[in-house]
């Protein structure tokens, strides 16, 4: 197999991706900037179907009218000759200090509103483009003070907010659905949704619930150790998987977004089973960056090796598909299947008299160790 | 202050905590056995107002009906000597081998039938005894092999169990509320619905999302680093904090279940302000059991810790409410208020050209330290 | 390739591994006991080459010297019919009330005494066996209340306990050196030394700092996030690596024990590429345990699988040393290499005078993530 | 009691932490730049003793000499002016793009020579400033791909530059220790030297072991999860506690850096304690920084906090050691004391045949709930 990517594989990439620039906390920039139009024929040339932004990755925040439609323009004309779609857009609602403290759960009614209004222009901007789904990060919702700020109000701001934009997509007649990225922490203290699953508790007290959905990045669970993939399976089950963000990270530390596939081979081995499987056909968003090691042309080497591991992936999800020692043992393990029956009077009557041999039933054999070396096997190749 | 707890203060207690023997997967039994009646005299004796109970926490999974009567009979008489409580109940689905690849999750619709014929016997007894919530630990349900169960499957066989057992309260006319009870990991390698958020998402699903709610314990957030009290906080704005589970853990590290206040003083201090801020009006159960080199007498200790710890943090609540230095600095941080208005088209117009300096609105002073010291010194005494 | 394990690989495996029963804090036993020379037998079948145990892995603490003594020649009959050897031997410290606040580190001088006696018995027993490797894991030398004990007198105990112990074993003659082995938390809520680290800076300050050296377990550094491969470098490094124990683990959890290389493939490709070309030649011990859902048979399952995956990785090492691609980058990586020239006062002089290009150093490829997924690709059998 | 430092409570702070512009990952800088000059003016305003800083905090990398010497010549002007010392300096080999795959441990020889030189050159300005302990912190020195680098080749290129820098201050004659930071992770994937225990591992094998201690940070080992006051303890019972690091942090995160004692105040004091108790007499150097929703004035609000909180927790430490309900059930934990006998085959002969009664050794009382609580009510300040 070549695992070359295609843009029916849809393969995305955020201009804040490629283009991040290797500084953190304790270091500057190692890398010069990457022009978005160059960004976008750098993509196409590897296979990407798609690009997305935030406002600010493409437009400066103090640009005039004529230079954002300069830009604009210029993106417009990079995506037409390479054929670049733009899935998805997003808003920069961290990096001014006016957000220091949050955009819609600040305490300043003034900043709330001028979030609202960024991510108003942002969403005109990404439609724009074409963008189909808009995302919601807020990173710098959160607290390190906790006395400072109520947390059931900021649920209620942030409420507000959403609902406001609900609204405006809607009477702006966009297509557009609302997909939600949780994170624990970092930058704040503890960010507020930090998880998925909060996002799917928050979803349906909202006013239009229909129309939000969640963004989950891989690394932001496993920041906090938890299960991606029941993370991912629990929001497809509730029909909520709108967009995803594929990346790496080693558990309880810093946000790393590392190379797709570079560490958590076997939990992303099943991460890409579950999204093939259960027929997710939208975006594979890369949410990550190069090591801050690498120089300008190694972050294509980072972005290629992104696409090479899901491909790869993908096709040991066909093989385990297709591999009969494993599909007997699942078999077995499966057993007879069978459903609860629903409730009835009677049926609860039955059911509460009925005999059970609860040591037999215990006695039946669970090949797991057997299954999951089949499956280490078969990702090491020698399955 | 004295910190003596009477029942007005609705702390309870597990059989199972105060009747913990102490063993460890690296040690047996340090204690004696604890009888209930027993156990129920001494936590009258301490001010408990209630006590809890896993169904075979009382009755012996092979007690025959005469047994389990007598034994019913004698716990009964001695409730009704001290007057304690029995607010809540729940099922052991979690000892037995016939559960050690899930109860409602289980492959076997034999072990699945099993588990909610237990459930029902469990909820007959909890009620007899006076619950008024039912509390569900899926402490089974979960997978150290991926490859074994399907995660989507899962949710959908716990939902079925739960409809099941809503409809069989109901039929029953018990006047009885669920509550779910998440936690990361262990004894499973992940557990399904890992979070409490991960309920709250669950709940809107189910056939009778309003008799569910969620029993946030302290410890199973803390294990995974999360903001407990951002989670509390959800959970009361969705209307579904209908119990809760107080203990203290370190982050990162198998369940300790320790004594309530022995390590996070400060985020313990937000929880009981929180509760009782907003009126939380149930049970102060306390899920935890002393450290295995206590002796029998030492539990007391323990039992007793736990709710001098919770009223010295109720009483320092009270005091940061009452507090000019903090209530001032409050005020400054909260600023003018205001809220979003709600959408209208023509106020989304004037919003989108208004001119914000977000400049200026970054330069706003956010005394946070300051803040956060207060809060330091009250804890300390020295306020 | 087959992978097929012989004892030439030195493949061993403790009885209480192969013997473990599936207790764990939330469930009973779910397998029946293992007997030693069954056991012996079954390792054998399966190509290990050792055996290891905690004296009452093998001889019950309450057992007559006609019983030990019984046991002992069964066991070392069955020792003999199979070839398998007893490379290394331990003491239960751990599982009997005694120990419930340390062994060596006991406020109580009798329980220390009381300790000593138990690991001399034990270093009899397996010196009479055969053991040339003795595995000291204090898993009760913590404390959960540092108002309790002082650490730095913990300490010192420990030391006069290991102090002790060296003499004895001297004075015996024995052929023995010791091992200790690190672990963070668990049982205990914070561990004496948590780190193999901790062990390395401790080593020195012993009386017969020479015997001594360190046993590794892959869980437990994993346990704290820690990387393992660099613990065993040092550990090389200082000379100091005397046994090493494979298993796996997730991260910021509860010791989890899992079969090797079922979690962490490229961690423990770097682990064995590490021990293989540093010529480690100890046993590959496996500390680790079946899954609790399987039977008595799924046990065999997995100790076939440690040791096929740990042959994978191993053929994985040789093949990465072979790829031309991967020498390449890694010859480019390394450049021309180069010592720093020892201290003298006129290099130091010159060398404080020179002028270096800073930008110009920074600006030479590294290119970290070509190198990366070219053992991705090698992991994942596609290089 | 009115908590208020003065320059014998020995605090510093780097001239880092209060001049930290609050720039993150997700964000710019938020607080205008600090003058050096000021910044010793506010410290002796706020009761501080003594200032340290990395070469380039104080002289930026690309000053001439005359700026270097202007800027040397101010600072050295506002110490005396002041009364601040300088008990400690270190080098930044961090922030540079040169460094960013290493300093002592870079692939390039020029990039570790030109690592060396900037450090003896900072050393010479730490000195002339009156620096008597030197700190090294490798932030860069790690890996993010393991297979780039020779882990154990990483450890003798850091003992290469740290014995010839040993000389180099030997042969100047400075009066200088040289103390070894140590972190897990961030900026690197893993950082080499991950705890001050690999550290406490590492310099017995340097060439003056002598003159080479540690300089053990709160928020590294917590970011581990691993008991600060016990690694504190190994070092001071190794002899090797030249230097402290104070702050704050939650476990399993990114490095927060916050104000001492504002998370963790049951393990802060017990640190606290064992310093002031052992007689730790070097300088009590915070190593954190304010918010980033803190402005330039908040900054003196975080300092503050620092020592406010220092000085409470020694008040409690002292309280403590006169507590007779404390010391009381120390001494009947600890019991009548005793110390193993040093070895002899006589008394080795003697233990062995000793009968011990397990059972009755294990049913001592051993109070901990009971005393953990009345730490507690310390802390609480209801004791």
């Amino acid at each position: 197999m070549t695992f070359t990517p295609t843009p029916a594989d849809k393969f995305t990439f955020g201009l804040w991706t490629v283009g991040n620039r290797g500084r953190d906390p304790f270091g500057e920039f190692v890398r010069p900037p990457l022009d978005p139009v160059t960004a976008v024929h750098r993509l196409a040339g590897i296979g990407a179907w798609g690009v997305n932004f935030h406002d600010n990755d493409l437009v400066p925040i103090d640009a005039t009218a004529a230079e954002r439609d300069r830009i604009v323009r210029a993106f417009r004309q990079a995506l037409e000759a390479t054929g670049v779609t733009v899935p998805m857009a997003t808003t920069n609602l961290f990096t001014e200090p006016v957000f220091k403290d949050g955009a819609f759960t600040s305490h300043d009614v003034k900043v709330r509103r001028y979030a609202v209004q960024k991510t108003m222009r942002a969403m005109d901007l990404g439609v724009e483009l074409g963008a189909r789904t808009y995302v919601f990060w807020g990173g710098r919702e959160g607290a390190e003070v906790d006395a400072g700020k109520d947390p059931i109000e900021a649920i209620k701001r942030f409420r507000d907010a959403l609902d406001f934009l609900c609204e405006y997509a809607r009477d702006q007649r966009y297509d557009l659905r609302f997909a939600l990225e949780a994170k624990p922490n970092e930058p704040r203290g503890d960010i507020y949704f930090p998880t998925t699953a909060a996002y799917l508790g928050f979803i349906p007290t909202l006013a239009h619930p229909d129309m939000v959905g969640v963004n989950p990045e891989f690394a932001h669970e496993q920041m906090a150790g938890l299960s991606f993939v029941h993370a991912v399976a629990q929001a497809i089950e509730a029909g909520k998987l709108f967009h995803i963000d594929l990346n790496d990270q080693k558990p309880g530390r810093f946000d790393q977004d590392l190379r797709f596939g570079s560490e958590s081979l076997k939990p992303l081995f099943f991460l890409v089973k579950l999204l093939e499987e259960r027929g997710y056909d939208g975006p594979r968003h890369f949410d990550a960056h190069a090591y801050r090691t690498e120089d300008a042309e190694g972050v294509w080497d980072f972005a290629r090796g992104c696409m090479r591991t899901y491909l790869m992936l993908k096709d040991k999800a066909r093989a385990f598909a297709a591999h009969a020692g494993i599909q007997e043992l699942l078999a077995e393990i499966r057993g007879e299947g069978g459903e609860l029956d629903p409730y009835s009077r009677e049926g609860a009557a039955r059911l509460k008299a009925e005999a059970f041999d609860r040591h037999a039933l215990a006695s039946r054999r669970l090949a797991y160790e057997r299954l999951d070396q089949l499956v280490v096997d078969l990702l090491l190749g020698s399955a």
